[in-house]
């Protein structure tokens, strides 16, 4: 049994964190700050946990921090983790940030896209992308993990493939990708209101300027060795949960339906979390509701040369906080599966 | 390790036990079955279990089930159930039967309200109404189980204590329930059209025709030693899962709801999965949703001399298949939580 | 063509009103004031306008006002509306008055259940309680109405014929109503955020403490020339328009589902919004979205000696706007039915 | 005032006609028919008639309907529309046929992506292509309309002036588009239950097979002079109504997001139903709910060099049952707006 920290428990993922790390058999939460719900109890503003989780949120301190815990899920918004981050990192304490604080190298890629001055860039570079399917080994050995974006980890699962065996156009990418309402978050605005999304479907950041693209095209990069570079579209849907991905690919050569599933099905045989669907079958976002599961199908269209792949994750597990437990038992030499094998809701 | 077989896996209760039965840690589920789907893979219906259960379905053959499993689990529509059951009792076998057909001990009651002959009304009375808060100890000793309708768990889970201090009307009790969709089953009819349920409530066998009444008068004479006798409206509501009771009693004495909840907390002491909420706080469906636990608040009428008493379950799980397996595992000496810890899909 | 002025144009029953005048043949909207978004388009907020209404938000002075048009809509909240309305009533200013404040004669009723001081008692009275179907004629030469509230129009609608004709006791009835997410308002908040109403119910104000329960019982009162006592619960489910009432009667005399049926028919035949439907079928709140219709059905329950009476009404439309639009209909002269002919949008 | 026949209207685009034609100033509903509900009222289908549409189904019958009527809108599946017009068609009589069975000049076209054979060729090429924004000219003249499918009225409005100004590649579009579940009709089955679309997103002929796809390219073709070549994936949506499409389309030349919104503003300034929201607003589905307007927002992508086009419109209305209504309004010389100005209902 280790002691885990949860560090801004109160928002989406933290709370999500939370209902996974409650039936993790290797763990015991020791810690859960909420500067704003300090005193208050999760169950206050999470009833589900009534009965079930007696914690009381608390201000963060890095000292208490690190008396009452040994690995730290960071679940702040960006631009506030990367002032906690620092702090908790050193004396063999393990940190998974859920943000986007740690996620490039560059700090001009940072500062351009999220819009504001990082703080520490002297930290920039030294955590490992924690996707885990592809950086698994890198991992194991790493006590600082930059957990991937919602987007990147159901887009970059979707194609690592066809970049690795270079099968498609690195230049002529398009996501077109949909997430549910849990992936605005827990902060009530008009945007997020039941009436607004409600039988709706809405596009935001159209045009070139979601903040996940950099880390996109960076990890795509890095898996083809060539310079990506994509168009991507987000809308936000009326789900509470879920991301799903369409991706169009161009392909560089004439290859099947049959043979490309042949491809996926060998990258990720070793992979459990990854499920490739039979021809004629796509994700649902349903099928992988409340689970760490990653769906993917494709079908080539032989009229104009390109491949459509899709993929299905539930944003605040395999998008957030499946994924950061997952990178959780590969640094603790846990079973990759503990604390995640729930199958997905349906109906 | 034991062997469980699923008898109509192919409908909704049927693929929940599949889902939650897939990571119970003491059985293997051995056989499933579904005439209409014989030969065809568990996730060729429910795309949530490509690559996680290969399981096939088959035709259902009563001496290949007792060679493939100890424990079976009836997941049939009644009419059907009371013809398999029978097969299957006997030879050390446990029986968890999901449907009506075997809750009642008096064929008259069941024949009247399920409008069908009893084929084997020497069976009626054999077994133990698996209402686990309610008779735990005598679901212990049992092979035969009648697991509870969805309704009757959510209604008498809220108003067993109300009914054991004789603190309100035993003929006075009113129970207004919203079902989610997946309550009306798996087949597509126009009832359960997403545009016939999306945005929208509707009611059925209203003015006391629904075959869950005699079920939940029955069993609330029982803990109260009166005859109960109460009205009953279900509505199907736009969700997928859930019940949702609210219901209405008359007083008895003058009582505060702090006194009724101290009630109650003392009553389900010794039960995880009922949850009494604190005063003001009033239970929602997705607060149990793809969960065991039964959710109970209540408050006081002052005006009118009512308590109004709210309880929600996750019809699937509680009200069904999640029930089931509680049963199992008290049959069968496991933990009583073992496979039933998730906690409610909030978001 | 008459000028019509929309008071609080900003919230959803202000919205409303600018929706379905838009296609009101005998009116012009010449005013719309949002004190907070004065200088902002309507479809700024509401982009169902684009192209549609170039009108903007101003802010409310009243000379403006009763220059600009004839008719008042308020549509501010509770406590706003009593300091507006005296300014606008006179001089041959018709105003319907959306919010509570003016549905009570008596000061110490209102400021007991709206928890705040009446400041103009010495309007209350003064005003038409708007319920066009119980009160068409004084409707009719009335420059002054209060509007019901949602609730009640749904409750009172649906028991009217019971009371009138003394069918049930006065003293036992009891609401059950769910209310769409639009019932609670515009304003962004936890309990509105999509990921709180989506796939669940919850209730609020359980136990008596509405502040409809004493309109209701005002009214209810009126018509069976009794005084009624009621219980009442709210709950706020999944979807967005709509009030949905379920309500128990206790029968003061054997009377069956038939007989009961034609009392309403003959109650309701002069009145094109009621429509009452046949025995076996019961409202559902899609039949009646976006329209002014009220659906009611009912079915006795002999073996309780209770009548279940279920109304389903668009909580923005025929609770609120819709017969708000009705009401200045009557006030005009106008067609009753001019501008809200709209048939409720199925599928 | 003209009498109309529906023939088919037991679907869900004939109950639209009825709904919206309920409230046309100009025409009188005289004849419907569904042969499976003959002898039905309309109400029993669709429950929002109550009290409202007497109407009953009738059994086709070419002499009675000539008789009856002197416009049709023939709402029958395709394959079956092709048997019944051609017995409409002539003695003064307008068809609007809301089928895919007339919208190919070429019998191969139609039998290859429709896998069937056409029983009337001697047709083909004689309906004009109710794309009313479009072809309204030659509407007017037209006594036989092929009205669009769902899908192409979306993406033909959506990317008209790109084609005809020359701004885009026309052998690079790609169209991603939503539909609500309405789109998948009337008929139950696991595709359309409640528990399959709820919380969820699917996708189905993907990799260019949906009969959607030539009719698209045969009319985007004609606009742009030039053979247009797509690629089309359509998703099952969580909502009832609507279609959402994104396009990507790569840019022939540097141009402004605010240059291409002038150039459609310029486009469809005589176009009442078109609306172009103003940059950096997009479209949403809620704002086209129950309405004929077409929403249309876009964005430069600068970085890739494309161009992303968005449309709203409500399948049922726009995309079928309205353009209809909006196609007779035409032909017969009414004010095109007639029947067809409510606004968006929202929320």
């Amino acid at each position: 049994m280790i002691n885990v920290g949860i560090i801004g428990a109160s928002g989406y993922t933290g709370a999500e964190l939370l209902r996974l790390l409650t039936n993790h058999s290797e763990v015991k939460i020791s810690y859960v700050t909420a500067n704003k719900y300090a005193g208050q109890k999760v169950s206050a503003l999470y009833p589900n946990f009534y009965g079930i989780c007696d914690l009381m949120f608390e201000k963060f301190d890095s000292d208490i921090a690190k008396k009452k815990a040994e690995v730290f899920f960071v679940a702040l918004p960006h631009g506030t983790s990367m002032n906690v981050v620092p702090e908790l990192l050193g004396e063999n304490r393990k940190v998974i940030d859920l943000s986007g604080d740690f996620r490039f190298p560059k700090k001009d890629v940072y500062e351009s896209w999220y819009k504001m001055p990082h703080k520490h860039p002297e930290l920039l570079g030294s955590a490992v992308y924690g996707l885990c399917e592809i950086n698994r080994e890198k991992i194991k050995g790493s006590d600082f993990i930059s957990n991937p974006g919602c987007f990147p980890t159901g887009s970059i699962l979707a194609v690592a493939p066809l970049l690795k065996e270079e099968i498609i156009s690195e230049s002529d990418i398009i996501i077109d990708a949909l997430t549910g309402v849990s992936g605005a978050g827990r902060s009530a605005n008009k945007e997020t209101h039941y009436c607004s999304c409600d039988e709706n479907v809405n596009s935001y950041k159209v045009g070139g300027t979601h903040q996940h693209i950099p880390e996109t095209e960076q990890e795509m990069s890095k898996i083809s060795n060539k310079e990506v570079k994509l168009t991507f579209t987000p809308h936000l849907a009326s789900f509470s949960r879920g991301i799903y991905s369409t991706i169009y690919c161009k392909l560089k050569k004439d290859i099947s339906t049959e043979e490309l599933l042949k491809t996926y099905n060998d990258f990720y045989k070793n992979h459990y979390f990854i499920k490739i669907l039979p021809k004629g079958v796509y994700p649902e976002i349903k099928s992988v509701a409340g689970s760490n599961f990653c769906q993917i199908g494709l079908e080539v269209d032989e009229r104009t040369g390109r491949v459509i792949v899709i993929s299905a994750i539930d944003n605040l597990v395999k998008g957030a906080s499946g994924q950061a437990i997952q990178n959780m038992n590969l640094m603790c030499g846990f079973d990759e599966k503990e604390g995640l094998k729930a199958v997905g809701l349906v109906p």
